[in-house]
């Protein structure tokens, strides 16, 4: 195993496995009885037993591959494969898990470049081999799983060398950042320049700056900051057809939009090499506040009037009375459930505007009927906001299934989608395996809607991967029939590509093949995700 | 001339000419004198002299185009196609001024719903006719000129007819709007719900919503309510091959944004009927003030201040010394050259938002080194900002050619595109019909960038139309050379196509023109606009 897999993510698991202690024993059972269900063990196989696919890639193909990139730099080893076999979803895990890595690809590149990709996608467009860009491979969609389409080999694109600041301007505020960036080592580089993306979901210690780009990623303080998509001032893109760049000037009335096309292509348009984004200085001032609400509609109703306000905070979220029940239990508050709904509030920049903006908030939650709770509830979410994966590393081991999807509406549908998505993923995985839990907050929301991100826990039963996606399609079909988005941050990659007709209809499937086949004529690029394989118009 | 003509502007001037006062001979001669030449009047001719095309429409579609929206609902009249034979740039005036019309359309189609615009594109693709969309017909970069592009005859499709509010949702806060409406109609529907959308460009009496959204319109109070593109919560577009409805959501991953390949379109994908728009309270209160800063350059780095800080000012503008001097002498302020440069900021909200936009705003003005000038300069500004095209139309008649370009850049990029374009355009217009003055000011401005805002004054000479275009392409080219984008609010059209290669690059004008096939397969809608002939990779 080469130097750098020591950042690499476990291949069966979330991050470093170090971090998910096991269940105890009467945690477990504890988790059995609420779910009324008998829990199996799944422990991971040895890592030797899992099942590769014989690489198909031929030799004069990996020869050309390996004349681009330097020899190093194209890793044909087990380890390197496995390490690039797909995502990180709850199906990605169990396949896994159950000793399954047959879509692995070929090959794992290391490009250096813009240029050394524009050769690569080249050299793969004449070898009809798939190219799979791969940044932090923290996706739940499925998007990074090296699917071969029409092509007769796979390779993963590890974009890790792409790691530079390439150039920073302190009058326009804004960064070039390569793709490859991670965003520890982002905001580090910012840092030097007293500045940050504040940007942090809770893939933030893997995810990178051009699968955030790619799948239009969305931070915990996107009410401040805004999505990922609102920082983007510029991209260069290497396609199979040459090298697009998109953006530069802050506004533009010069036609359509392209920076828009290339946001959320997830690979299959182009491999995004550089981005340049907006920056924010490293706030001089931040506080934290929890808030409780009676119920769900009226913690929404403050968060909605929160949003439609101004000066408004930097992070406003709300959890359902489920959630807030679980989150005590966890945190060893105890009977969480007295709480109601609890609703966190974050606010940043110089200590003026964190006063401004504690001062209008406070005005609005107490005007909403919220009771506030001090600054310690929202400093256990902050210490714990990147541990969920871990927690369900945990849970899966001890056969528990704990996924979580999420969409957005607007605020007049989100009462209706909230209800139709629970029930639908309660009813589709009640039966002999027991049943589930259900919860909900909204961590996203906009002067027009807000998001709605669930967590689903289950008994894996005898065939979990099965399970969950029996959920998930009930989930999904709930979404779709109410007029949510299929995503609000996660993006469609293999999983959600069903439901993508809804999403876009006929014509706008026909729209995105267009664009598809003007880029990457041959389809090399990412094949299987985002554009649905039938349903244009 | 039918009743609703009463709304139509002037055939050869903006609006209603008759706000068009004549040039007292005293300030003719001031003019004359400042501009080193002689001026010969330009009167229009009578409109009975005005040269329009032989209609080229069959019979046939004739009679199936008035089964699909009402025989009183097609119009080839004289009046009717002289008053939709194009938009309102200095060399559509200067055309049709001198008597050519040889664009109007064959017919003017008032469809009253989005299925009779259906319903029309099916005719005129089997017919081989051009459909151009026409709203307020404000165009000043020749979008709505009925060119016939590979087609036998061109309609113009006058939207007027779709002037409803479709839906409010008090919840979200969106409204749809439907395409046709004029803004200060839709203004006053929002306001039955004590809503507004803040949208005020200079074209505010005229242009229609949909003709916003085609353009990517952006208003005075950008700076506070946001371009119309931030407001497009989602659309409705009737294509040749059938309806595309995007967005709808707040925010989503499910790919790219299809809502920004249909903004900026300019009627080349499909025809905007409808769209959900995000609205805003009534301000219960607004407050103007003027600022003077001693240089350009002083007064972009307060106008950045402004921007990248918050809270902020709705309104932000600051006008160059020339543009400063010529204002405050039109205004019967005398010398207003010991101003330097004028800056001028808007508040609106409730009295707390405007206190505390106020406040920060005064903070950051002081510090950087401007001058306070009381409200007033700031109230005769919003009192004449629609007069600008009348005074255009004034100077017009008396052989005076007075037209504005704009662009957009970083803030790094402001100064270097400034004062090449400004010197480009002066060094085009300095010759044996005397010199000009090229003024400029800022009035949109973003944490990354701002626009800039052009106006040329100089003597019409022997071929007016043409020396405007040899000003216009040498503003063009350094506008390109310098990395501004071809139009920060105008949109592209048919004047700036030219410069949309370099705008998109090769790679870029591809896929517009794969989206156009894939949604306009015949390449009826609106065609000679926005993408280029030739210059694809």
């Amino acid at each position: 195993m080469s130097a750098d897999h020591a950042t690499d993510m476990s291949w069966f698991a979330w991050g470093d496995p170090d971090y998910a202690t096991p269940l105890s024993d009467s945690l477990r059972g504890l988790v059995a009885d609420a779910l009324g269900a008998e829990l199996v063990e799944l422990p991971p196989p040895d890592e030797e037993e899992v099942r590769l696919p014989d690489p198909t890639l031929t030799p004069a193909a990996l020869a050309e591959l390996r004349n681009v990139v330097g020899e190093e730099q194209v890793r044909t080893d087990r380890a390197s494969r496995l390490r690039h076999a797909g995502g990180k979803s709850t199906p990605d895990l169990l396949r896994r898990r159950s000793g399954d890595a047959t879509n692995a690809p070929d090959a794992v590149l290391l490009p250096g470049s813009h240029d050394e990709v524009l050769a690569v996608l080249d050299v793969c467009e004449r070898h009809h081999t798939a190219v799979v860009p791969f940044g932090g491979g923290t996706s739940v969609v499925g998007g990074v799983e090296p699917l071969r389409g029409d092509g007769v080999a796979a390779v993963s694109l590890d974009l890790r060398r792409l790691d530079r600041l390439v150039a920073f301007d302190p009058l326009s505020q804004t960064a070039t950042l390569q793709a490859g960036l991670r965003t520890p080592r982002a905001e580090e580089l910012l840092a030097e320049h007293g500045r940050t993306l504040g940007h942090v979901p809770q893939s933030y210690e893997y995810a990178t700056i051009g699968g955030y780009a790619a799948t239009r990623s969305s931070g915990q303080a996107s009410l401040g900051y805004g999505r990922f998509d609102d920082l983007v001032v510029a991209m260069r893109v290497a396609t199979p057809r040459g090298t697009l760049e998109v953006g530069g000037t802050p506004a533009s009335a010069a036609g359509p939009d392209l920076r828009q096309l290339v946001l959320g292509s997830e690979g299959a348009f182009g491999v995004i090499t550089e981005v340049t984004l907006r920056t924010r200085p490293v706030p001089e001032a931040t506080h934290d506040e929890a808030w409780s609400f009676p119920d769900f509609d009226s913690g929404a109703a403050a968060l909605r009037a929160l949003t439609q306000a101004a000066p408004r905070p930097m992070v406003a979220r709300l959890s359902d009375p489920t959630e807030t029940f679980v989150n005590a239990a966890l945190s060893g508050g105890g009977d969480g459930g007295s709480v109601g709904c609890l609703l966190v509030v974050g606010f940043e920049g110089t200590e003026q505007q964190v006063s401004d903006q504690h001062a209008a908030a406070r005005r609005t939650l107490e005007q909403e009927g919220g009771t506030p709770l001090g600054s310690e509830p929202v400093s256990q979410w902050r210490h714990s906001r990147f541990h969920g994966p871990y927690l369900r590393d945990t849970l899966l081991a001890a056969g528990v299934l704990s996924e979580t999807l999420e969409t957005a509406t607007t605020w007049s549908g989100l009462r209706p989608l909230y209800e139709a998505v629970t029930s639908a993923v309660a009813q589709a995985l009640d039966g002999p395996h027991g049943t589930s839990v259900v919860m909900c907050h909204i961590s996203h929301v906009y002067p027009t809607g807000a998001s709605l991100y669930f967590t689903v826990v289950t008994a894996a039963g005898t065939d979990p991967e099965q399970r969950w996606w029996a959920a998930k399609r009930a989930a999904s079909d709930a979404i779709a029939a109410h007029g949510g988005t299929i995503s609000h941050h996660h993006a469609v990659g293999a999983d959600h590509r069903p439901w993508m007709t809804a999403e876009v209809q006929p014509l706008g499937v026909d729209v995105l093949r267009a664009v598809k086949t003007a880029l990457d004529p041959a389809g090399v690029l990412n094949p299987g995700k985002l554009i649905p394989q039938d349903g244009g118009s």
